[in-house]
């Protein structure tokens, strides 16, 4: 039984009571939110289950992996044991180069938190273009994975060659810039044929409700680029996700639905948003970003902060991190760590929108009041970098002798 | 005559006509929001002239200068330059360590940016402390940096002994964290006297005004943290200095306002600035931060960029960077970079909130879209960053040969 089929029968399982416990939930708010596919939980071997959804933390997946030029399978064993060191939730291998299976089974092995994959991306790395793939490659690199253990997988099912059509007629700037989205477009182009995760989609659903894997509906709509607005082809994914996802949910299947993600003006990231949460039956949104800009090109991560800040306020349950190498280069592990650092800042952020001020800030100025360095570095995101930072005495050298806390300690008693 | 002076009795300045074509606004209507106090122009001997306020493009300041304990002049310097190299539209010399007046000297030679100083830093750091501070002192240290042709000064006129009363009773955790403000809160309850800014007010607006040295009106009554809320103390210094200013206004001193900044929830953010803005008379406001949060000690660059994107969004003018540094040590140079960029992020960010997209994020999406790289290294926020990150090659290493914009070239006629 899968966890949404548990929750649907009434059963509180292991792995709902974990997640209640964890996330200060009543177990059974939390079972009928899963019933109604507006929670789902991920999980592996020797992995904690983990939540995703309306009432709980913000969750932050950051992506790795090698690419079919940067290959260092070391290098992606080392950045997902970063990435989860300063709170990754999960992990997303996204390789495309050297032994792909290999490089998953060393991820799954080096972390314990749960790990998405994206089957058509081996697919497309193993046969060496999407020309040579049928849909029975496809089914048989998913059942590997799905056999295999992993948590989530993501299948861009969303769209159909209708949709090719308008998108091919929307005046976009950026055209599509998924690449999963644009393997499985190529594909369908090249094969004059349908989508093949749609076509394929209720074989799919039977694979994964049998290993209770989540299934992720994909994003390949989305806008590249700031100027790029919600056009026909975006909401029209949107729509069909969230349709694919009533199905996925109706046969057992648990279901996140990624959206937006990309690039949105920081006005419309809002509406967005609560849009998006409401067609899709409020069912576990994740995005990626949004930038707000196009042009802080190499400290994306911090313009990311600011939308992705935005939208899990907003109701986002799950966001994907951005590294200061995005648009540019394989981020190396430096930039793994300064992205899921901004983005554990946007998650906190969006935290505070979602659910009120945290006791974990107050902690904080509390020990800041009464100038307790430790105390600050415990209860900081980041505790030894700011340790770095700060220089040893009772103030910060900013002020040194003059530090208005002490002023004030000793003409008004504070 | 002041350009407020001017801009009342109908002139168009030399200075105004040069901001105007800055920001693409019409000269009259700049002129009549310099008359009315909604824009003030900063300037100083050898710098172009800036306009801060209604309708124009958000500026940053970088805060930099030796402390008592860390005392390094050329460090400031290159700090200095390393800002205005990165955008900072204004830097405030706060030093209080080693010869004052030598470091104000040389950073106003080493930058063309408008140059901003808080006479009380100077005064209590040469005097060792405030206790040995008289009313004069203070004036003669204002009339010197006057003279010598600063940009602006930060006084903290904005509250009284009975805001301090006000203040001890107030349920805050952090008390007061201004350090301009501890400095002359302390001097009144040592020497029992009122805000001597206040006692001498009018003969300081006849300073400024000789002289056209914009008044900045300091915000001592800021919240620490995030769960102190507006309270009593606050909103007095909001409504005093709103007062203030359209005293100085009536005098022919050109005058911002200082509010909110530091520690403010991100829900109240947007409201707080409406209100402020609306209280002041639509006043420049100069924000330092917000800060959304308390727990990013050392990536607090990235946290306030998140702050300070939605209240320039929300409507304030000009924004005080907050580097990695912050509540723990006196910025280095890389710190004084980071957060110039940082800030410089979230101005654009706010712009686009105020004024619409930029065509300058068009014009790096088209470069990205036929990834023509140097375009969009020369488009780019940091181009050289970019640069550095990126490796050679048409695509970027994080896809290589699988580019979801080649595909779609390819397959779509993109």
């Amino acid at each position: 039984m899968t966890q949404i089929e548990d929750a649907k029968s009434g059963k509180i399982t292991r792995e709902m009571a974990c997640v209640a416990l964890d996330e200060r939930i009543a177990p059974e708010i939390l079972r009928k939110r899963i019933a109604s596919g507006e929670i789902v939980i991920v999980t592996r071997r020797k992995c904690k289950p983990l939540g995703i959804g309306k009432g709980l933390r913000t969750k932050v997946n950051v992506n790795l992996g090698t690419s079919s030029v940067v290959v260092d399978p070391d290098a992606e064993i080392r950045k997902a044991m970063i990435a989860v060191e300063h709170g990754a939730d999960t992990i997303s291998d996204l390789s495309m180069g050297s032994d792909i299976d290999e490089i998953r089974r060393a991820i799954s092995y080096a972390v314990s938190v749960p790990l998405t994959t994206v089957p058509i991306y081996q697919t497309t790395a193993e046969k060496g273009s999407f020309h040579k793939i049928d849909q029975d490659d496809l089914i048989r690199i998913i059942q590997k994975q799905v056999q295999e253990g992993v948590s989530s997988v993501v299948i861009h099912a969303g769209f159909t060659l209708d949709t090719l059509t308008s998108l091919k007629k929307a005046s976009r700037t950026m055209g599509m810039v998924s690449k999963g989205g644009s393997f499985t477009a190529a594909w369908m182009i090249a094969h004059k044929k349908e989508n093949p995760f749609l076509e394929r989609y209720d074989e799919i659903l039977e694979m994964l409700r049998r290993r209770d894997v989540v299934l992720s509906l994909g994003n390949a709509m989305r806008s590249g680029c700031v100027h790029d607005l919600s056009d026909k082809p975006q909401l029209s994914e949107i729509q069909r996700n969230a349709e694919l996802a009533r199905r996925a949910n109706d046969v057992g299947v648990q279901t996140i639905i990624e959206g937006m993600g990309g690039h949105v003006p920081v006005k419309e990231i809002v509406a967005y948003v609560k849009y998006h949460k409401k067609i899709a039956g409020n069912r576990p949104l994740f995005v990626s970003g949004p930038l707000p800009t196009d042009i802080a090109v190499g400290y994306d991560h911090i313009a990311a902060c600011v939308g992705a800040s935005i939208a899990s306020g907003a109701g986002a349950d799950y966001l994907c991190a951005i590294t200061p190498s995005e648009h540019l280069a394989l981020p190396n592990i430096d930039h793994i760590r300064e992205g899921t650092i901004a983005f554990r800042i946007a998650a906190h952020i969006g935290d505070s929108m979602k659910y009120g001020l945290s006791d974990r800030d107050l902690n904080l100025a509390r020990m800041r009041r009464h100038r307790d360095w430790e105390g600050q570095f415990k209860f900081a995101l980041e505790g030894e970098k700011a340790r770095q930072i700060h220089s040893s005495g009772d103030t910060c050298t900013m002020c040194g002798d003059f530090c208005a806390l002490k002023i004030m300690e000793q003409y008004l008693g504070h």
